[in-house]
């Protein structure tokens, strides 16, 4: 990423278990809770050695790529290739963090149990108004009959303008409005890699192209989690995050009676 | 610092301005309030890098000054002992943030003023509740009379028990079981290396220390400002500051709605 993206993942928040983690531990214990192994992360050439402190204690499952400059959200997905060897993955971008509604899955392990059961690649999805689609990929399809939460992926277009979306993107079933926007991870299959290899000659080939692509040779659903998505590259997203996170967690008495405190000791002035 | 307080400084905070700042910044940027032009910044050995890109824009007046390990607060003063040049200075945590209540000066502003007035050392203090005094450096003395929020330094004890607290450190005029602590920001007097120095054999000679001596040796005071301060190395100390400065800033009606929203949103489960 650009380097104002850059120091996310190394942010400290503390976690709804009450322990100061970084950012990029809380989301390598996202995949783990989903049973992943091995997580592989594309990071800018010599930030390895700080990511590494930044994902303790869990480096012994990491594999660290260097990008040497940023090239796009694919480029960097492509540098993976030789990690995922051939296999299914789990993509996720480190400037969200994820908080279940689901009573006993992470967000990560609902997605992966839905690609289990389904064979097939599944990106989350989360219904978004259409006021925020320039901040998203979103995917139009059809809800798929008798399983509710998942649907068929037709079409995919990157940060659609409203008029694109009304007429490519418009699932039946959503509020008028709504759009299933990526919620920031996926199952993906190696046909991906190709499909972006395909496009590799263009400076800038964006992984939603590729799942267009995909919807196209392979079965590819979405799926709507249990569960919500903080972008802490926003404006305050890192203290909504924070937020989040302690009134899910143990401490949420503690930090709502700081919140009442600051309130009343800092009046508008 | 230790590990632990290392990162601290390169944590990431929206500013009242709206301006997205590194902790260390924020720092600077009260400094330069209080029209101090040169800024040493005491830093574990390889971290000045890292700390340079944090310090950006300000890097231009900033020196860094390696610690070859943890060697205790005092030690860390004294690596600065060639930068002061034996000229007074202002010495400044950087696990704190400051937010002024005064109409127009800083902080550090305010404190440099009650020093140039005064022509002396000048510690900033806070009246704070006893429970606290197992995370503060304290001072006992009297009010100046005619000034109000100055007070001579006669004692000065580190982490006090509350029995030595009672015994030495009361100080007239304060609310009871309220004791005047360390606020983190000290205009101190090239004396302070001398003293400092004289107690170099000791592994871990403290600064609270050498002020006691101080307070012996010249004349020194202790100066409430009109401000808080707020810990980021506490747990939630972070949010607690981000939350600060947003309610004390352009974006309060914002932050107020993301606060209300998340509280609707995040209900006890």
């Amino acid at each position: 990423a650009g380097p104002d993206q850059r120091t996310l993942p190394l942010q400290t928040l503390i976690d709804r278990d009450g322990q100061p983690k970084t950012a990029l531990r809380i989301l390598i214990e996202e995949l783990v809770s989903a049973r992943i192994e091995e997580v592989g992360v594309v990071v800018h050439a010599g930030d390895t050695a700080t990511y590494r402190q930044a994902a303790e204690p869990h480096t012994g499952r990491v594999t660290f790529i260097e990008q040497d400059q940023p090239r796009g959200y694919g480029h960097a997905i492509r540098l993976g290739r030789e990690f995922v060897g051939g296999e299914p993955f789990l993509l996720m971008v480190s400037d969200h963090l994820y908080l279940s509604r689901h009573p006993e899955l992470s967000c990560a392990a609902q997605l992966v149990q839905a690609a289990a059961r389904e064979d097939c690649a599944v990106s989350a999805v989360q219904a978004t108004h259409e006021s925020q689609l320039p901040a998203y990929g979103a995917v139009g399809g059809d809800p798929l009959p008798g399983k509710p939460g998942l649907f068929t992926v037709e079409t995919v277009l990157e940060k659609p303008t409203p008029t694109a979306a009304e007429q490519a993107l418009m699932v039946p079933g959503l509020r008028a409005g709504y759009y299933l926007c990526f919620f920031g991870m996926h199952v993906l299959t190696p046909t991906v890699m190709e499909l972006l290899d395909a496009g590799a000659d263009r400076p800038a080939r964006h992984l939603s192209e590729a799942l267009a692509d995909l919807a196209r040779k392979e079965r590819y659903l979405a799926c709507e989690l249990q569960g919500r998505r903080f972008d802490i590259g926003a404006r305050y997203g890192l203290l909504t995050a924070q937020l989040a996170l302690a009134l899910n967690g143990r401490d949420r008495d503690e930090v709502l009676t700081t919140l009442l405190e600051l309130l009343i000791r800092e009046p508008r002035s």
